[in-house]
């Protein structure tokens, strides 16, 4: 009755059908709608991604200029919300902090009809810096910060507010540059948790929900943060080195290399290497990205592992100011897009996703009264 | 390199390996850890069958003493939580509230390493019926209720907390039946939501926070509402046949009926079906119970669907006097033990579940630069 996957978790088993994204397919590598990677990345801003995600086609210079004023109107938060964020202690794994946040908006925002998804979508595209560094700022600093800002793209407005200052164009376009890198994967847990949700028509907050606390596990987008607990246990390149092999002769896993889909390289990977780099110089530091790519060598000598995405993520981060613990975080504030786009294509031609079991358990049995149990 | 599934949503595709529960396999039907379903609901109580659920094993007395003091004990409220359901809406969807109220105890009462998992499951399932009616007593009464109760049964803790007074040792009894078939289900749409988050090695809050997320959608735990809709527009036998006629005459669909796995009968209508009759009977009732059994005659003879367990719920519910919106909660309330005791499966032997997609996309494109754009 049931076909058995080759080598567990539905690995190379086709779950449906998708038109936003390819990943690692011949021919394609990672494309968003078409188009590479590499080349959005080098030439289109996060908020043209998006819109490329949610609408499958890049805006015109008036659709992107509405686009865009949208999600600036869509930056604050309901008091009830901001007023749930500081009961939320300041030791709280920040994606837990997400994962409430967005539940309470769908309690206080409801999506009653899905012919409102996009504008919850939008709501969520918008919201996500603000609620996150809300929070973040209450519980580390005690202040409540206004949501608003001066900057028109999310990389800006979220640096700005964690920075309390309008950061430098070179740092923003790094933090565009990895929003457009972390927001679409096809068929990864996170989406497909969404998905599945998505596909007993329940509500769009609730699919989001469940893509945050999928996301939030360290198989996931927990790499990044893992990477940068790494990369800081060491002052030089050959510390690195040394430690590294050590590492691997103790069996250790290190974080941030190989891929479940990918088999030779992460198409991510050249694109925030290099901007890693950049920042790295721009800084006159070149002890972290040093660090990085000595350990990048000895993972591919010893192991043929390549760097995924989130491994040079680490050091871009780091040099961007960004604490290590919100990097999941803000691989939400990216992903988002993508896991809206893929709620809202499985709804337009919906079949639940109901998979089967094979049994390993007990025979049929008796039951047993309670005065025959042992 | 992918094996299409033959019609869509995975069905029929192994996702993995369970020893918890069988769900239609020949000679089974429906069996928890090798106890068939008819058997545990005539002669188990809820917490015995959790227990089960969760061990793998029915306890001794002495054990089933200790597991209902754990739940007993943890009962109440965090002040934080409180204020959290204070500011959620009256109007709010009572699930949203479930997967709020999840989400913000796993911000204060977190788990930070799986060696506490037993702690936290124990905790969801003690304290989701306090969560759920300390909020919906407080958006209807305006009341502050104490979530202790004289009850030490999960059953007749629900329905104290909801009508302020001891039920009827009939009503604990149905009550108590009903959490026993709602418990669990082998890979049905919430649980597996649940086990691709846990899969990344996530938290167990995250996992259930999605579980209920995806519960909340009308094709799964939404059903038993629409039913009790349905049932409470007709106020008799006939006007139900002829009602339900010309409804199956427009098209509409009924729910309540047919099951994703089942293709025969579901192994639980007998069950809830009998115990909606004996509530009917007690209560001098028989307009609900007969109306409802007008319908599944209607849908038998017209459509050959048998009622699945949503349908009785419906009558059996309403007859305990709990309001309609709070049926899916109750799902909730005994689900946790299920999709906890998938949680802890799936992080004994874990692989990633990531499947793949069938592309269908547009080809590979060059980038279009904004002027040229239509």
């Amino acid at each position: 009755m049931s076909a058995k996957p080759v080598v567990g978790g539905l690995r190379g088993v086709s779950a449906g059908e998708t038109s936003i994204s390819t990943c690692g397919k011949e021919g394609f590598g990672l494309s968003y709608r078409g188009y590479d990677i590499a080349e959005l990345a080098e030439r289109a801003s996060f908020e043209e991604v998006a819109y490329l995600l949610l609408y499958g086609e890049l805006p015109t210079a008036a659709q992107l200029n509405d686009f865009t004023q949208i999600l600036i109107q869509n930056r604050d938060l309901p008091v009830e919300l901001r007023e749930v964020l500081e009961r939320i202690p300041a030791n709280a794994h920040p994606m837990d902090v997400l994962r409430t946040g967005c539940s309470m908006l769908g309690t206080l925002e409801p999506e009653t009809d899905f012919s409102q998804q996009i504008n919850v979508v939008n709501r969520l595209i918008a919201v996500f810096p603000s609620m996150l560094l809300y929070w973040y700022r209450f519980a580390t600093d005690g202040k409540r910060i206004s949501t608003q800002s001066s900057s028109p793209t999310l990389a800006g407005h979220f640096l700005q507010l964690l920075g309390d200052r309008v950061p430098s164009e070179l740092h923003q376009r790094a933090m565009d540059v990895s929003l457009v890198l972390y927001a679409e994967h096809e068929f990864n847990a996170s989406t497909f948790a969404a998905r599945v949700c998505a596909a007993t028509l329940s509500d769009m907050y609730s699919a989001v929900t469940a893509g945050i606390g999928t996301l939030r596990g360290p198989l996931h987008g927990g790499a990044n943060e893992a990477a940068m607990e790494l990369i800081a246990k060491f002052d030089s390149a050959d510390a690195a080195r040394s430690g590294v092999l050590a590492m691997l002769g103790r069996k250790e896993k290190i974080m941030g290399f190989g891929h479940a889909v990918y088999k030779e390289s992460d198409p991510r990977n050249a694109v925030i290497k290099a901007w890693s780099k950049r920042l790295g110089d721009s800084a006159g530091d070149t002890q972290l990205y040093a660090v990085s790519e000595a350990i990048d060598d000895v993972m591919w000598s010893e192991k043929r592992l390549f760097p995924n995405l989130d491994f040079y993520s680490a050091s871009a981060y780091h040099y961007l100011g960004i604490p290590t613990q919100l990097f999941t975080p803000i691989f939400v504030c990216s992903r988002i897009t993508g896991w809206a786009a893929h709620v809202m294509e499985q709804r337009a031609n919906n079949k639940l996703i109901r998979p089967a079991a094979d049994y390993t358990g007990p025979a049929a049995r008796s039951f047993l009264p309670m005065d025959e149990r042992a």
